[in-house]
């Protein structure tokens, strides 16, 4: 890595089914949700897991989640990490051939600037990279 | 909940491909692993994440991550939540009919105790609840 560094696991994410089992049962062990956001064609809400959080993704029109439903189902969606530096990050990632989906940052929940990795970085798992300001931490 | 509660995000487990894309690219991002162990057909490496860890899963024969990638493909496995009395989580989870693998727990790595809850319970998300000594906390 150049001038960048992941400092921790910042939240997991669920694509949450439409019969929302998964909302309530993470409710049951995380306590509601600290923070709740519209994204397009998405609601995303914040429970407190320790430090991390869990996110769940509930599809409320067309967009990103509505459609990893159709194709997939409810189910994990993606990983996010910390990093301190996300634009040398991504400049850095870029260089050594990282497949990326947003080579420059864009807004995320919670005031975070954020961007994603393309799934064949890692086996197929999504991953986002977020920058913010150190508020998120337990 | 009676008796028992989650105290944070204990890690997030990936099933790592043929290629070891994730491997390598976790290694990247979050270092060595912290911590490598065998199962019953295939091999665990943790990877600390700023208080939660990593996991990758790889497949070293017949077995339940061997199963998974033949079905689903690598990607994101399971998530686990520390709880601070898993038996007691247990009794308490089965007594509201949430839908458990393991009713009784059982040796997990690194000398915690785990049982896994049915995915059914969650949208389709597998998650395990691990008791340890409070070591693993970053």
């Amino acid at each position: 890595m150049t001038g960048w560094r992941v400092t921790r696991l910042h939240h997991v994410a669920v694509a949450d089914g439409d019969d929302h089992t998964g909302e309530a049962l993470f409710a049951s062990l995380l306590g509601d949700p600290v923070h709740s956001e519209q994204g397009d064609g998405f609601t995303e809400r914040m429970y407190a897991a320790g430090g991390p959080f869990l996110q769940t993704l509930e599809a409320t029109g067309d967009g990103v989640v509505r459609r990893f439903l159709d194709k997939r189902g409810p189910g994990l969606h993606h990983i996010a990490f910390a990093v301190d530096r996300l634009d040398a990050a991504l400049t850095d990632l870029d260089e050594r051939g990282v497949p990326l989906i947003d080579r420059t940052a864009r807004p995320g929940g919670m005031g975070t600037r954020i961007a994603f990795l393309h799934p064949s970085a890692a086996d197929g798992v999504l991953i986002e990279l977020v920058e913010d300001g150190g508020a998120a931490d337990g």
